[in-house]
């Protein structure tokens, strides 16, 4: 891959944000070279450099009730060497889905042979494993809690006990397998350009409304984007006493992290999980905040954002979905610590002036779920072993990974 | 790439044409192994295969007034080890559309640097040089016609005298990057799996009319391809006495022959190309013709079909555009001389029946072009350098291959 090095950083605190970086190339071949005039401008990230990170990291996909033909297709653009974790909250009655998705993903892996793990998030096993080493953030009752951000943090959890190096989130209703493809071939060329351990990549989509005549949802979509996006920089103004625009990326759904990262994080509920994980790390490597992690202080956190070359073309989940999914991102900023007053008063007026929320109505304030770095995963290992019936590992994942099977 | 073994291969004469494979994975990595009982059904091409044959091959991107935004798109997902060849037949008045693509590809290989040629398909001193060596074929007056099949076989001598072992033809007016990827990894797995130096691999596209709200033009596109494939199949059944089903990408725009069968195929016009490639390799290599070739007679030729993982969403071109390509595709069919009457006759009924030709109206017979295998290149190539003000070279195409520059 081929791609733009980020001109301009806005450093906050420990965390160092990148601008938005252009790909020029999906794939950069091997007798590549950037010229002399160049070395400043663009990245050629190797296929070899690649293919160490691939088999470093854990894709994990989400699906709730997606048609089985778009999860096959997401599986086949995940780069072979990275472990797919699929983790599904799908309807179980009347139809088993989660029993179907299965057998779709056994019937791939026949023929593919690669390293998968599965769950269904509404495994009370899984709860019950979760409950053991104290981690109730996540329960409601006897069950995970629904929620894309619980879903997400279910995948954390067994990227993490299959000690990956690195995991990233894609959705599975995603319908280009070339865009799923790039996605992993961009999380890797940002971790390939990170100095410090502790990195994010986040990706921006190439949306574009008049490519094809979905372009209502795409302009709705943008338009949520823009809102996270302005609030999330206002954070960063208010503290700088600078305006900027350097986050793009606030309501990206695929984004990665180096596990020294991710479990350094707190993920939120929902689909606040999205603009919560770039708002998370502001809260807790911003400048008001004291950092207790020598590594960190010293190493820094690298944020990088990736327009991608291939539009992002989902399954539209209609205007419900998305009015939710605006007001939980600025619930979950409106809400911060770091959220001064005076923004969350711009925030409400401008709010209720465009029309998104009424007067008098305060933003939701979605959960959140601490941390995990400190859970005992050897416990949750066993608990999970023992209890998770939906659990299925395949391939090698389960021996060479040690993840639990 | 993982992919499918074909199952089934129709013989033809000498042509061997198998039955689509379908893709598993975009990306097999390095870690991939294909297991004793798959060895049957599965075939894992390395990267190292692909890299090996990107090297030796020129990607053809046709276009005429596409929007510079998707010629972009296009080169960012053709992999850097292949020479891109940009034959334009956009308009220059009142605004030289040509200038803004060579601008265009000048800007984006400043960064990429990658090796590129172009053309303008009504330059007249290409027209001079191609009248030079006697291939009057492509001419009217004093330019090449325009038409995609004569600026297809502009990029065919160009790839030849660059001395390419491999030429692909791709399409500009795609909006998907990640696909036009896919199509040359779909190009590479099926020259990989290639006995025969004679081969050709086509795309069978993944349309799904549910996929977006374009349907329409999904279905439209399907028409055609379904009656192109129906009358070549019967070709195949006419002389074979077995009805067979085998070839499905009667229309496909996307495929990529080995030189040494490119040159010694004829070309047709316009858009009846994407059709006459196949056809005029069952003209050639079928049983009722006499094979003087003494290595095709000995090796065959083989044809891979290959069903993309990205669905196609490219610019629609409007009714009538569809209903030139439908008639073109027919009558090239029509007119062959292994067409039988019965098959003619049997053909006209069933248009005229549904609506696609009006009674009394003969399908048009695109004019075609000889194969290019004598041409005298040498005198070509000086002719073009001397004459073709359009012809532009960058990156090392033009010392390294030998190129015109």
């Amino acid at each position: 891959m081929k791609i733009e090095i980020p001109r301009y950083i806005e450093v906050f605190g420990a965390a160092q944000i990148n601008e938005v970086q252009r790909v020029y190339e999906l794939d950069s071949g091997v007798t590549s070279e950037v010229p002399a005039e160049n070395v400043g401008t663009v990245r050629d990230i190797g296929k070899d450099v690649m293919n160490d990170i691939e088999q470093r990291m854990a894709i994990v996909v989400s699906t709730k009730n997606e048609k089985l033909r778009l999860l096959d297709g997401v599986m086949s653009g995940i780069p072979h060497d990275c472990l797919i974790i699929v983790v599904s909250n799908s309807t179980r009655k009347p139809i088993d889905r989660y029993k179907n998705e299965m057998e779709l993903v056994k019937q791939f892996n026949k023929f593919v042979q690669r390293k998968v793990i599965m769950i269904h998030q509404r495994d009370p096993g899984l709860a019950k494993a979760l409950r053991e080493v104290g981690y109730t953030d996540i329960l409601q009752g006897r069950y995970v809690r629904n929620g894309k951000g619980e879903g997400a943090l279910v995948g954390l959890v067994l990227a993490k006990l299959a000690k990956k190096d690195y995991v990233g989130f894609v959705d599975a209703d995603n319908f280009i397998p070339g865009a799923v493809h790039e996605y992993v071939k961009n999380f890797n060329s940002g971790f390939s350009m990170a100095s410090s351990p502790y990195s994010m990549v986040r990706i921006s989509w190439l949306y574009k409304p008049t490519v094809i005549e979905t372009g209502f949802y795409f302009s709705r979509w943008g338009r949520i984007n823009e809102y996270t996006n302005k609030y999330l920089n206002r954070l960063i103004s208010s503290h700088s006493g600078f305006g900027t625009e350097i986050i793009k990326t606030g309501n990206s759904g695929e984004y990665a992290m180096s596990m020294k990262l991710a479990e350094l994080l707190a993920f939120s509920s929902g689909s606040s999980v999205d603009p919560y994980t770039m708002l998370n790390l502001l809260e807790a490597f911003g400048p008001s905040n004291p950092i207790n992690n020598k590594e960190v202080r010293e190493k820094g956190v690298q944020i990088y954002q990736i327009e991608t070359r291939n539009p992002h073309i989902h399954v539209d989940k209609g205007d419900e979905h998305l009015a939710n999914m605006l007001l939980s991102s600025i619930g979950i900023i409106y809400h911060s610590r770091i959220c001064s007053d005076a923004l969350r008063k711009v925030m409400i007026d401008e709010l209720i002036a465009s029309g998104l929320i009424k007067k008098g109505v305060t933003p939701p304030n979605p959960p959140t779920m601490r941390p995990t770095k400190n859970l005992n995963f050897k416990t949750l290992q066993e608990f999970l072993e023992i209890n998770a019936k939906t659990l299925v590992t395949m391939g090698e994942a389960s021996t060479q990974n040690q993840a639990p099977s």
